[in-house]
């Protein structure tokens, strides 16, 4: 039987690390990372630098491409494109797992926030056991989410006294708007400034980018025009700057007075 | 100038303490602890035993009672009841900084969890400062919630691919059954079983009670009939032998395979 650890490692901030993820750390023989051959040579490095803090036995570190997702694809073909790249991504784990772990050892994939949001590293996971192909299983590390550390340096929490929070897509959100019967939305994966058409309807933003790093940018207030034309330009400076961005925000609908309950 | 730090000490489990938060314990003066005079010993141990492991420098623990809050009101006046506890909760927090925290200290609020989830600190804390009767300023660790803890102990996602996810309240399932838009429904808060009527209609459900602790108790499957009663039966019995219970819940709703997008 081998062993597999899904480790969250917080959102950016090497000090987000719990001290279970600091013990499985210690304990993991192989290191699977996954390289989308993007240019995060930062977080790369953060990565490296968390390794070098807590792998504490003899380990070794095994790199593996992480298949292209056809994101050309128009949204009819979304979900074939979608399950392919699934497919592929478990026959890459498949081959980890089979080729680079003896039995007995202990695997680990890091995995940035939290594992159970917008990540496939469970899905893939999953996947792959069901083939049936290679005898493992696996645990799960929780991890410091990119959503608490962005309310966390706004100071603000998620959810307005008793009432709900959606986490969504910057593609659903462009798509679809606002979402019914959810005063606090926070969005996730948006590329395409899904916020903009927004401003002007009495909204709050809480929006962070490099969270959690020495790059860190937070930016607050009433979503009107002037302030969705600077987010877009700090985020498109900083983009440039560096090459990528990660950034996600809370849009808050202060609730109805007499709505509360 | 006085310093206070909300920390976010994890859904339980010591180990999930971020390094950050280990850090934040261990510089604080004076740990403000509000005593909800529920019978909880196990949780009062727990927050005992992590300041005993990690408050190095000397320190004082200030227990503050909590305000009742009025929660037999009825719907129309649970606002107004809101309110008034909210009112009595700043005076308390505002009591505790004026006379328990000196000029430069630095005082702590440990939250479970993430503070930035259905918890009243960050709130209160805002009124307090917003009164002007007291000069601080305060920084947030983020924490691991017990959403996050949930899906990690039953190694699942908390979206589907590229889904939204609500987190939402007992009250508010109960009133308004499951949201629309949402596939993926977390439910916390819940005293009245507002799973229960959702059985037989596809379902799935996560459950988990007492997370991270040595009593915790996992419960997932398709949401039925029989399942739903194991549930209610397993929640009262752990309820009345341990005098208290707290628990949450994932609703999933397995989303139509050509409405991925």
């Amino acid at each position: 039987m081998k062993q597999i650890q899904v480790i969250g490692i917080g959102a950016g901030d090497p000090d987000q690390l719990t001290l279970q993820a600091v013990r499985a750390i210690g304990a993991t023989d192989v290191f699977f990372l996954l390289d989308k051959g993007e240019d995060k040579a930062e977080l790369v490095a953060l990565r490296e630098q968390m390794l070098a803090e807590h792998a504490h036995r003899p380990h070794r570190v095994v790199v593996a491409r992480d298949p292209d997702r056809d994101r050309t694809a128009a949204t009819p073909g979304y979900a074939p494109a979608v399950d392919d790249w699934r497919r592929r991504r478990a026959d890459v784990f498949e081959r980890l797992l089979i080729d680079e772990l003896a039995d007995g050892a202990c695997g680990a994939f890091l995995v940035w926030g939290d594992p159970a949001l917008y990540d496939s590293t469970l899905g893939t996971l999953e996947e792959v056991h069901a083939r049936g192909t290679v005898d493992f299983d696996w645990t799960v590390v929780p991890g410091v989410s990119s959503v608490s550390s962005l309310t966390a340096r706004h100071r603000t929490g998620l959810n307005q006294v008793g009432r709900p929070v959606q986490i969504t897509t910057g593609r659903r959100l462009a798509e679809g708007g606002l979402p019914d019967g959810a005063d606090d939305v926070v969005v996730m994966l948006d590329a395409r400034r899904a916020f903009a058409p927004l401003a002007g309807q009495g909204l709050h933003i809480y929006w962070g980018a490099y969270l959690g790093t020495p790059d860190e940018i937070l930016v607050s207030g009433l979503l009107d025009e002037p302030l969705a034309a600077h987010i877009t330009r700090v985020r498109e400076e900083a983009r440039a700057r560096k090459g990528w961005i990660m950034d996600t925000y809370l849009l808050r609908r202060p609730a109805a007075r007499d709505d509360r309950s």
